[in-house]
């Protein structure tokens, strides 16, 4: 029989999903799971985008071109427009999912063996988009007492080598929900400029910056316009992670020409969801409106509740729709799975993502879980009285736990 | 400014592509293009697939499982079963079109520096995802004159070396619509398993299969069901290129645990498309009917219709909606494009794929064309009289061409 490759081997699976087992065996047993683990909203999509699905004409479902359904990639140039990010329909790559943009950056700009800089935490799948591409990941640390800012400059200056080739940020951030202000990117851009790197942004959360925080984009950053490409996704701005709808988008030929060769080999990106995301543009401004307050109400609920918590800190993040919190725990991959395997409030019981799965250090983040605040509040409610109660019955609670942080995260 | 990578310089262009802006400005010059490049067919896609997705009825586009929905993969494995292909819906990884199913299967048990061998002409796109994957390509040749059977395993021995870990075949064939007979798929078996090789293929095609020769499968082979990775695509069974679906199918379990975590990466295939393939498997049997009979009555007159071009040799195929055509021509490339810069017939001309973008071996195929009968056959006879006068007026015609091949064809 033959052997599956080394990289197969070397493939990190899904932290967040690894622990759906547990969570299926609990559902059969007929408990009730609050899923605060994925990413994946319960607001609805809007109904422009349902609608243009639903109206969809065509007699064959055609191969679109390659690079996206041009009327679509012509509209969506005007939705960056609003964003002063002035790119045409040819800086334009629409890909399947985030996703595949990361991966059509990985391989445009890296060879194998190459490393790219990544502050820590991070998306998992980061890592495994490195694997594919045979391309190593250099963490830098974030911490939580700063609620994860960018480490400073001198922490990336450390770790490049003659392999560097790129950095890659989310902004703002999954898992952390960090928003980077200005200086931070300047920095950064100083940096890319001084090592003649790859700056790659993945920026899917764009419409989720509260507190009135600004919204810097790297395509707002002058000078670095070649060294820049952005990735993005549908998948959170229209609650339509299943559409399948990414884009890859850069100002720097070379790397556009490289990555259309990527996009030509896998021949087009979904034709049904690019339908969904062209109508999805003119989503009247009403709905992002509603559906910020309601993230920023769940937010503030989830903050509060946590910090009240004994021994319990969590950063109030400005953007995203996540917060990592540390607990008075040994081990969050074993909390996570006592949760579901052992846990019952009743008969109820919370799914977290553990936060080792979004740190490339091994050790860190052992005490933090990332929560994705994608329920309602009354559903939010039910989860944090569960996870109270989870923490003061958890075996491996931390003595001696204190409220300290619960003042730090009000901050 | 940084440079993109080695991988991305030598990802190849897509060669049925890379005509399209020859193709573009004889448009916008008013010329009529009959696309013979391209397999795109025009055939309808079933009602019960398009409607299936206008009835959505989802508040939410949700990622489905990363394995593609459930309910889809065991209605997919039931098809299977018609086939006698005995799968289960764990054997079933659904993926972003057959693209992504000949890269999971490349990164899942092939290492960067591994070899594959591949009858040629293949699928130009093997090159890019060979790329993608850093995976060698051996190609072993077939021949116009046997219609492209399978070269003798033999030929295959020959390019055995440490580094051969699989053996890639597509059937029936794209470009050369060659359909392997039992005892060639047989000896390919024995082959697999003397080397200790996976056997990957690609059949996509196995709705058009002629003649009523018989569909063989590598799930139907006894004794390598560890070896084989079926590769699949709805693109071409339902005419929906654009729903981008298809699946990886294996019954070896290392295998899918590790195609699972490249999967899992990238989240999940696109919900719309999943929703039209569940429902498209219960597109009436009639359908099939028609959409074969018309297939057959185009490749037949396509077919005919080269024969009696003086020099030209086409063999007729058992399968898929390609054919590979001998002309009396210099060089395809130069012929092809001439076509779209310089030719015209009654103000129409028409676009041809050169074979040469589907030999690995430099300067194979240089005077054959692949053809894609995707068009009704009063198109189909207007092109073929463009391309008969074309072959007449064409500056670099062979001298003393004959029509020696056209009895051959008609065997």
């Amino acid at each position: 029989m033959p052997e599956i490759s080394k990289r197969a081997v070397q493939m990190p699976a899904s932290p967040i999903r690894k622990l759906v087992p547990f969570a299926e065996a609990a559902k059969r047993q007929g408990r009730i799971i609050y899923h605060l683990n994925i990413g994946q909203p319960d607001i609805e999509t809007p109904e422009t985008a349902l609608n243009a699905v639903r109206n969809y004409s065509s007699k064959v479902v055609e191969y679109s071109h390659s690079a996206g359904i041009e009327s679509y990639r012509k509209k969506l140039a005007g939705y960056y427009g609003k964003y002063d990010i002035n790119v045409s329909h040819n800086d334009i790559i629409i890909t399947n999912g985030g996703s595949e943009a990361i991966m059509m950056a990985m391989m445009s700009c890296m060879n194998p063996g190459d490393e790219v800089i990544i502050p820590e935490p991070f998306y998992a799948n980061y890592n495994g988009f490195s694997c594919y591409a045979g391309v190593t990941v250099k963490p830098v640390r974030s911490f939580i007492e700063t609620g994860f800012a960018l480490p400073p400059v001198s922490e990336f200056e450390k770790l490049i080598t003659k392999k560097t080739r790129a950095i890659l940020i989310c902004n703002p951030g999954n898992p952390t929900g960090y928003l980077y202000s200005r200086e931070e990117l300047e920095s950064l851009r100083d940096l890319v400029l001084r090592h003649d790197l790859f700056l790659l942004s993945d920026e899917v959360y764009r419409e989720f910056c509260y507190d009135k925080k600004e919204y810097v984009s790297v395509m707002h950053l002058r000078g670095i316009e070649e060294n820049v490409i952005l990735l993005d996704s549908i998948s959170k701005r229209y609650s339509a992670c299943g559409a399948r709808v990414g884009a890859f988008v850069s100002k720097n030929r070379s790397v556009m020409d490289a990555a259309m060769k990527f996009a030509q080999a896998r021949l087009s990106p979904p034709t049904f969801g690019q339908v969904a995301a062209e109508a999805a543009i003119d989503t009247p401004e009403a709905y992002f409106v509603s559906v910020k307050n309601e993230y920023v109400a769940r937010r503030d609920f989830l903050v509060d509740a946590l910090n009240r918590m004994a021994g319990v800190f969590c950063p109030r993040p400005s953007g995203a729709f996540y917060a990592i919190a540390r607990l008075p725990i040994d081990n969050a991959d074993r909390f996570c799975q006592w949760l579901l395997e052992s846990f019952s409030c009743r008969n109820q019981t919370v799914m977290l993502a553990p936060a080792t799965g979004f740190y490339s250090t091994p050790g860190a983040g052992e005490d933090e879980v990332r929560i994705a605040y994608v329920l309602k509040i009354d559903s939010l409610r039910n989860a944090m009285e569960c996870l109270e109660q989870a923490l003061a019955e958890y075996p491996g609670r931390k003595k001696g736990t204190t409220h300290a942080g619960a003042q730090a995260g009000n901050r």
